[in-house]
């Protein structure tokens, strides 16, 4: 390349970072705007700048991970799991092919939506519903499915698309965290499967950064295509321990901040947060009734309750959801 | 922020760009040099121009999944894995704090490499062996062990660390797919918790795009702080099918290149290279033993035979060190 070519490609760099200036600009803008002037946003705020700033608490970019829960923690989960609806939906075209099973448990329950009946359900009965509404097909048609769903399945409440009901305020948390050198994984009892269906639109987190329960899986070749074959059979349950024990197994970094809703994120706040140097545990506490959902020790989604007992001991940030989120969803006026 | 601040970030932005310039100008010389012209190193790099430019092979960044084998494809797995010297390194330590083992088989047989009587180890006797030496401590201890060992431990060869035994021209092509908006990730047989001890620094590859074998383990509170026991057991052996099980279970995507050098590698590469679009699969064949290693069909390690014979039909590019490779390792001179 002669010097002239090299004068032209340094000239057209300098062009570019110019037009990059507007941006620059717009992110020294207040961050988290839709997070109330409190206790939660400066502690959140002092922690990345601390974590990111050379002194004693400073970390490398590679090792600053933040964990995040997924139900209840980045989207709605009251009053039902969103995966719950899927799968009862799921349950209801299975039953259109086999009417023979409208009578018999527990697809009736899941079709009647018979809460007593449900919370009689045993282990077994729940994973018989997982592997007939999860398992079975290409792991490509599976994912199909869910992200047709998930398209198109409007929640009663709001009568919006399920992925919209995403927090505008975790939605800046998240970006705030990346801009600062961090890398964001959702971990989550979910379905891992299902999840991906929406985390990279809904939250810009990459497929290999989302952590979920599993079911067991076989590679085959079909008409000479490698395809991978859902099976029936728990792989991997991401909730309580389990989820300290995949962050290891899929990461292989104690995270630096996590972030819950319930206690089945109470190991991973305990793993995140008694490691050494700065870290940061967070609690949604969903006490908003009027905007979204008002939950926490009795509720049998979400149950809150170790984890609330356990979060002044730790340090852990409780944020209130009613005092803390000036907005709650995307779709909300900008001053609600 | 007023103009005039405004004015001096975006000069500071310029000057970055223009401090910035030599890199792009070294970015634009002849790329991957390790590897000599012909038809290996242009099937590359017609590849990774076809899927990054707008067109009918275009491929977005974040579909741009490379994974990559490790023993025998990034680094020497000849004579024996290097997790094996390690495991016997510890076999050695166990013996030492138990001599009454040995004259007990397995311990026997690894302590005098005894290959007749290895040969002869069940799949029982191996999992004890991994068990004994990889289990029964927390995952931080275990991490500690593994990185002391491969910052100390020469080959017999070479006199090199273990850790020196990478291929610079593997080296050059991550860093020339990563330049091209690639992820790149190791999907190998070894195990998760001793690879992730040395491929951040030897590949620039983090913990969490690496994907190994792995054992069982849980989450405990040792004196009030969270640790994962690494437990017996097996968990995950991520070789032959277990690979491209183990890739839509970590990464959610099916990668569009794959990196292999053995038949344990063979369903990664059809997996990789049966979806749609522009596909890349790549065998490193050992055919150097004045500057490596030779080896292929009737090896006990590393054996390559099946993918072999089936890299004609699918179209995957077979790498031959001795003629595609100008340099093997890092430490060679330039021109070897």
């Amino acid at each position: 390349m002669d010097r002239t070519a090299l004068t032209r490609r340094g000239l057209a760099a300098l062009i570019a970072a110019a037009a990059a200036a507007p941006a620059l600009a717009a992110q020294s803008a207040r961050p988290m705007p839709s997070w109330n002037d409190g206790a939660s946003r400066t502690a959140i705020l002092d922690f990345v700048r601390r974590v990111t700033t050379r002194g004693p608490d400073y970390v490398p970019p590679g090792e600053r991970i933040a964990t995040f829960d997924n139900d209840g923690t980045l989207w709605v989960e009251a009053p039902i799991y969103t995966e719950a609806v899927f799968l009862a939906d799921r349950v209801k075209a299975l039953v259109e092919d086999n009417p023979e099973l409208r009578q018999q448990q527990p697809y009736k329950a899941v079709l009647d939506g018979d809460r007593a009946q449900l919370a009689r359900l045993t282990e077994a009965d729940i994973v018989r519903l997982f592997d007939e509404t999860h398992s079975g097909m290409t792991a490509e048609a599976f994912a199909d499915l869910a992200r047709d769903w998930i398209d198109s399945r409007r929640d009663g409440r709001f009568k919006r698309l399920y992925r919209e009901l995403v927090y505008q305020p975790q939605l800046e948390l998240l970006s705030h965290l990346r801009a600062n050198g961090f890398t964001t994984f959702i971990v989550s009892g979910g379905g891992v499967d299902f999840m991906r269906g929406f985390t990279e639109r809904a939250y810009g987190i990459p497929p290999h950064q989302v952590i979920g329960s599993s079911g067991k899986a076989s590679f085959a070749l079909q008409d000479d295509r490698g395809v991978i074959l859902k099976q029936p059979g728990v792989g991997s349950v991401d909730d309580k321990a389990g989820k300290p024990v995949n962050i290891a197994l899929h990461i292989g970094h104690r995270p630096i901040l996590a972030f819950g809703n319930s206690d089945g994120d109470l190991e991973m706040l305990q793993y995140t947060t008694t490691g050494d140097g700065a870290r940061m545990g967070l609690i949604l506490h969903h006490d908003d009734a009027a905007r979204e959902y008002a939950y926490d020790r009795q509720s049998a989604v979400g149950k809150l309750d170790k984890a609330l007992d356990e979060a002044p001991r730790r340090g852990w940030t409780v944020v209130s959801m009613k005092r803390d989120w000036r907005r709650v969803f995307p779709f909300d006026a900008q001053d609600s």
